[in-house]
């Protein structure tokens, strides 16, 4: 545990829900769970509140350490802290575990209350606007009538955007970092190839797998293996890993020659041992659905019209998942609609990966912002 | 069959060689055989011939048709023919399958004569320079000293790169389209994820799906349809399928949704119903292999120093698995090395995919230096 400018151990919380749920699928769930994590206090007027949304293989543990002994912090701990770009001195941090997850939240793990065994693919299916309404309870649950800001990456971004166009008085402020307005067609595919990998995997058991005592790690593997690649950029993998070898010689095997097939097989291994399946499915399959134009007869300007809250958006230029173009689609709408808004395109050589990685210029950015978000609190 | 300006009927043709081939690797291959075509005739002073080399999917079956019922021709059919950019009127064209590869040349399906039962997985590994060696073998035997000129797109164009390096004086011409000096890092993560689809494979069974009457047709499935996605323009992909899905309506399961998913997952089956695993597994570690600057120090201007031949270089705006950058290093090489080289960036939306089809600035480009290439026959 490194200690400085940490919001130190933390301890999840899981809150239960009994008033059900009516999911875009027109599915119910009759009750479901949300394990969650907060930073800083909620002050006496209960505006100071911000909610932090995961991407595709994210949780709520966002910050800080669950022991003494723990190696990793939470997922995005380099930009929540005492004194970090969102400061938990000044502001109370939530993050969730979404709905259809699998690190404590009603998931495909959890048990179905009707079967009494593991829902296992029989777990619905859920959107980015389920996933808006069961938080929407969970700020009635934690008494947040309107949040100071929601934030989010890539799918963390999709969210915040949902809420800023579904919800418009529930919030003041929306934080939209290495996202897109909808998927683009070849990011459907890589997601279909993904899914094709896990399914097909004779260890899927058609999504039964727990029944059988299996795991589809293989398709598990190839699948985070391919959504690696597409995390990081060309030109960042090139000089971190270049064409390096474990040996000079050429080994004329199948065996990890390159040091990046090292890397990635590693990336592959552990996800498998730490990710469900299932989970994995139900979240590329609301990348695919997110579309918030979709309502509004494909016009995203219509769709953004009703937003009130102002607008943060930042890009990374070497993202080639969810390039800067994307960001630019979203700004380009949101001024046309005559919207409070403010983009940032950051330079990088991270790929899409650079909104995880503490960098000054993104990090001021944040902090700048979050700053003048502390000054309407007076 | 479509007659016009076409090759009309071929009949492909086997070739044995009884002296031992010694491979890169150390291994020796006893005795091999390639699988050809030829189109047009090869003239009096026998300086007509141009090679044409196969990528990764490719093989023999360069251009014409099987029968009047074929469907369809050859792969490069649109560019070799009579009155077609690379006029079989005037050039004497052939093309092989290479080594290792599964459409009748020697390679994992092939018997091995020492065990009397395909080769599967003990097909030794080749190299790019390997089949060039392979490939001088076949000119020798067809009684051709020096190529007019030899031609590839992508992995074709690799091998047209090593002959100019490593035989100057048996080509006049190289055509190096759509390729690249080098495989990046990315290109190598991805070879390796495919490879790793291919191999956990519970159907590969260690290379020896043949003995136990398998095939590894998930992982192929897999490879191809991740394969495809890099083959393909973001754009393109984007035009031609954008978020069109079956029904309008989302489905919330895992069935074929979007158009794209039925395109991707049908080019993966048919790939998996026609392709060799071993087959692929052998090219894309070619691919992997390839840098003659290696033997250079790493040093791609020294590699060329040797080049007598004269270079055309193509590359695709679209292209993002070897950029246009990628064809822009080899150029840089070859001008610093003082060699003849000439290189037209084209513009497309189709990627990777675009030096195989018809596109007129492309063709006329062709056209035009292999005019050139037809008056030095004079």
């Amino acid at each position: 545990m490194k200690v400085i400018d940490c919001v130190g151990i933390v301890t999840p919380c899981k809150l239960t829900f009994d008033s059900p749920l009516r999911l875009q699928s027109g599915q119910i769930l009759p009750q479901f769970e949300l394990m969650i994590e907060t930073y800083g206090k909620l002050n006496r007027d209960r505006n100071n509140a911000v909610l932090i949304c995961h991407a595709l293989s994210g949780n709520h543990h966002v910050a800080g350490y669950y022991s003494r002994e723990d190696k990793y912090p939470g997922w995005w701990d380099n930009m929540i802290g005492p004194g970090k770009p969102v400061d938990t001195n000044r502001f109370f941090v939530v993050g969730l575990n979404n709905l259809g997850g699998c690190h404590g939240s009603s998931g495909p793990l959890s048990i179905d209350p009707l079967s009494g065994v593991p829902y296992g693919a029989n777990f619905p299916m859920v959107t980015v606007k389920d996933w808006v309404n069961s938080q929407a309870m969970l700020a009635d649950r934690l008494g947040i009538q309107q949040w100071a800001a929601i934030m989010g990456g890539s799918l963390g971004g999709m969210q915040a955007l949902q809420w800023a166009i579904d919800k418009p008085q529930r919030l003041r402020h929306a934080l939209i970092i290495a996202s897109a307005p909808k998927l683009s067609t070849q990011n459907i595919a890589f997601n279909d190839v993904a899914r094709q990998a896990i399914i097909t995997d004779p260890d899927f058991c058609q999504g039964q797998y727990h029944l059988h005592n299996l795991l589809p790690r293989r398709g598990l593997r190839i699948a985070r293996m391919m959504g690696h690649i597409t995390y990081l950029a060309e030109d960042g993998l090139g000089r971190k890993f270049g064409r390096q070898r474990q040996q000079d010689n050429y080994q004329y095997n199948y065996n990890i020659e390159f040091a990046v097939e090292s890397y990635l097989r590693h990336q592959g291994k552990k996800f498998a041992d730490a990710f469900d399946a299932n989970s994995y499915l139900l979240m590329t399959k609301a990348l695919d659905y997110f579309d918030p134009a979709r309502e509004f007869g494909g016009d995203l300007v219509q769709a953004v019209q009703r937003i009130t809250a102002k607008i943060f958006i930042a890009s990374f230029s070497s993202d080639w998942r969810f390039s800067p173009a994307r960001s630019q689609e979203l700004l380009d709408a949101l001024v046309s609609a005559n919207k409070s808004v403010q983009y940032i395109a950051l330079e990088s050589v991270n790929g899409h990966d650079a909104f995880l990685m503490e960098d000054k210029h993104y990090h001021t950015a944040i902090r700048v912002y979050f700053n003048n978000i502390a000054r309407e609190l007076i």
